[in-house]
Order: structure tokens, then sequence, then C-alpha cells
């Protein structure tokens, strides 16, 4: 397996970072990066991925956009207590 | 186009209200229904997705998503002038 793993997670700093590290990608040679975000953040990952198709990279695509839930336990939860946190995910795949 | 517009728009409201409307439409017949929301909103848009999907619907599947941008003008903005404000918009189709 020599596909690299190019991810690039969202958290709270301003967009243009996020823009910057993904462009830093594929100039670097990466085929695909990879957008990551949770909760709030997700929004911010479809900003980032919208500026780097729009303003820096046209010839950028969406290869995919996965969403899912990642659950979070509380450190003396009982096997299958609902005493968990749900949260969304999202992750945008964008290929040049 | 016998095609019916099943939409349901996510703003400020407890995620279940946008719960409940997913539900009805497909219990009301249809096939598709499409879940929209736009800025900050785009991650309850997926809260509903995905609590829809785990919860009450398990043989609801993911059919597209797509991210987009909309742009919103002053009205006293000139053609081509840089005045605009950008939001980032999703929407999820689920299907049964």
């Amino acid at each position: 397996m020599t596909e690299a793993l190019n991810a690039v997670l969202i958290g709270k700093k301003p967009i243009m970072n996020y823009v910057l590290a993904v462009i830093t990608f594929f100039h670097g040679g990466a085929k695909d990066v990879s957008i990551k975000a949770r909760g709030r953040s997700i929004s911010r990952a479809i900003d980032v991925a919208e500026v780097v198709r729009h303003r820096f990279l046209p010839d950028a695509k969406i290869k995919a956009i996965k969403i899912g839930t990642d659950q979070f336990l509380p450190i003396d939860a009982e096997e299958g207590s609902q005493g968990g946190t749900n949260v969304s995910t999202i992750e945008i795949v964008l290929t040049r």
C-alpha cells in the first residue's frame, strides 16, 4: 500500500490556514486530499473545500463526501449504556 | 414531470423537529427526501440525516450529498464588485 494519507482536520483556526494546508498537499504532489471535521466545524470544512475549488484550484473536483457519527462514551460508562454523546462527522475528498 | 419536491430546510429549531419532518415525508410515500442547510446550520443537517438513518429508518440510504456556495450581494453592489458574502450550502438526499 503506497497510498499516502493526506488529511486536513478542521478546527477553530481561520479558514485560510486550512485552505493553505490543502493547497500545500496538492502542490506536494498529492492526488487526493481529505478534509475532515466534526460537529460545529463541519460547515467550516465545506467553506474550506469551496474556497479551494473556486478561488485557488479550479481543476480540483469533489471525489467523495462521506458523513457519519462518532460516539463518545464517558469514562465510567457501562457496556451498552445510553450515556454517550454522538457527534456528526464529515469527510470531503478533493482530487485533481 | 411528476416528481414531488420533498425538501426539509434546516434552521434553528430543535433537531427532532426536522427529523420528524423527514420521517413524515417518507411515511407520506416519498421515495427521496432532501435535507438542505446553509452556513452554521450545515452540521445540524448532518445530525438530522444521521438520527433519521440510525434511530428511525435503518433502511434509509444516502443517495447524494452536494455542497455549494450561495452568494449574497449587498443591495447597492456594482456588477463584478467584491462586496458580496459567500455562504456554504449542503444538500443531503435520503432515499428508501
